[in-house]
């Protein structure tokens, strides 16, 4: 991993995740190649199913060589499974190429499960993250803001949420280019009586530590979409399902507006009126711009694309991954690690711990 | 208690609690009065402050009588002070009125934990639920569900969620009229081997079960908008967070839409043309429709209002009250109750058990 060069990255692709793979792996990456002048690709995949796309694409195929493999993980398969069987998958043979250093990073369309349980095998934690989280961002009321855990953590302890605070204040730094993300912990109430055993615990620790953001306390979930702070935390069972509410409630509402425009001729002729100012705004709500799930907390910068984007959609994945190499994510989250680990000895020494 | 008998409903109100009140509940028990003849009010609070706004309403003082304290629960009062020292505020006598069985139901727009631990103590849990949960309707693609806990209970075990899915169904069936409500339980994904210990051991469980409802298995964040069950079961923390998260990504797509109706004239004139085709969906989207949140398992209906409501809001909250003392809620959750217990005995003798 060569995270501090700032040119000449190589980005390893699996070619054949995706519902649409690996035709829209390989326009996403030629158009991600037009914004990045500079980065390489290594195409992992069926070579016969490539070659012709690739052979379409000229700026593609001047920066991009196939590292060939049949075998391929299905979207149903038990990460176990994978795990055990899938050692010559483009997938895992993608996540080989940044532990060996070929690749700086690796970006995935395909099943989440089983890319989490490989590059957690493969490219293992970083030292002091127990576990990785799955982090986002997500457009709000104030910007866009970030939240992790969402869903690589059914349970968690405080230790595993104060490390994702750590994680998704650099995080933030990297991809919203704050300098101080303000941090909030997602709870039930906003009073520090409230909540469950876990996030009092690392609310204590968080209020006490020196982190690369600012700590702004609990938020709730309506401080989601509000933009109440930068990064918010959670466990994974939680992340999930706020992201998912949110996603769902965004359709409910876009539907509900399908429905109004057409429910009167009035109502139409409006719609064709406000036109270009609603083509402004399904760019703004495009979920496909905020596509792009960081696996954060690897010895390596792992980025999962939804199954069901597009090319463009997967481009913005290639970003994030691009941003988190060019900022040398893993290298800031380890030094704030050691400054934390350090400040933690030197509590406990004070407080006459060993 | 007397939920079977069908008109001479009486109804206690907190006058005092609500941002508003006393004006705000006395107008909304006028407007409730309207929809229902044959309900009479017992208004609990400040004599002196109620018997002015009551003069003007001769409707609801042909039909309220006022019982008097000067001692009123504020929002920022801790549940355990409010249980200690408030014995002679208006909500907690306006409990005791469904206590001794001079009221059906109590309605309130005050503090929600104080409620909540009030209610708890006074009027008791039902025989086989061990925690009363929060539930409330919400909109949907597909109409309206209900989802339940949220926010009473932070951590929960497997019996607290069938518990609650024996409780929801039966509710959906009161407010939803549904006759067999089909019935979710939240978790990050639709397969059987997704989630915590908690989630698949109730999910088990309830697959066994005989209920007033068909169990669907487990859904995600985004099937609570889209309607995929009637009644979505969860617990408190994850139940309060996905709400609220609806609630604020509601909000923020509601603000996109008000800058983009004003970003240009052209759009401005289409929302003018627009305009009575949003009114409609204002009302279909308007949060005081879905106003009463419901504390299911006690010995005695006790509906919660918002507090931020208007009369409107206020009197919905009374149309909860009112339809779950004339469906006999209570008495069909015992029911239940009693046959899921009936059962248990049964398979745990098959199996060898006592």
């Amino acid at each position: 991993m060569n995270g501090q060069e700032t040119s000449g990255l190589t980005i390893a692709l699996d070619a054949m995740g995706g519902d649409r793979a690996p035709d829209m792996v390989l326009a996403g990456a030629q158009l991600a190649r037009i914004r990045h002048p500079d980065v390489s690709f290594v195409l992992v995949g069926d070579e016969a199913r490539i070659e012709p796309l690739l052979a379409k694409r000229k700026l593609l195929a001047s920066c991009a060589r196939i590292v060939h493999t049949d075998q391929a993980i299905t979207n149903d398969e038990r990460p176990s499974v994978a795990l055990r069987t899938g050692r010559g998958s483009s997938m895992r043979m993608a996540i080989d190429l940044v532990a060996s250093g070929e690749s700086d990073c690796i970006v995935s369309a395909g099943n989440t499960g089983a890319l989490m349980a490989m590059a957690k095998f493969v490219l293992k934690t970083l030292p002091g993250i127990d576990r990785p989280a799955i982090a986002s961002f997500f457009p709000t009321m104030r910007g866009e803001s970030v939240m992790l855990d969402l869903g690589a953590n059914i349970e968690c302890d405080p230790d595993n949420l104060v490390q994702f605070a750590v994680m998704g204040a650099i995080f933030g730094q990297a991809v919203l280019g704050r300098t101080r993300p303000s941090i909030g912990l997602l709870n039930v109430g906003a009073e520090a009586l409230k909540g469950n055993d876990v996030v009092k615990e690392a609310s204590n620790r968080l209020q006490d530590m020196k982190l690369p953001g600012d700590f702004h306390g609990f938020v709730e979930g309506n401080d989601i979409p509000a933009g109440t702070v930068d990064v918010v935390v959670t466990d994974g069972f939680t992340g999930n399902i706020a992201l998912k509410t949110a996603e769902g409630t965004a359709a409910l509402v876009n539907e509900w507006l399908r429905r109004t425009f057409r429910s009167s001729v009035f109502a139409m002729l409006g719609y064709l009126l406000a036109r270009n100012a609603f083509r402004k705004l399904r760019r703004r709500a495009d979920p496909r711009q905020y596509n792009g799930a960081m696996f954060l907390g690897l010895r390596g910068i792992c980025v999962k694309s939804h199954g069901g984007t597009d090319a463009k959609g997967f481009a913005n994945a290639i970003d994030v991954a691009v941003d988190l190499v060019r900022n040398g994510f893993n290298e800031h989250v380890k030094e704030e690690l050691d400054r934390y680990g350090d400040r933690h000895e030197e509590l406990a020494a004070a407080m006459g711990g060993t």
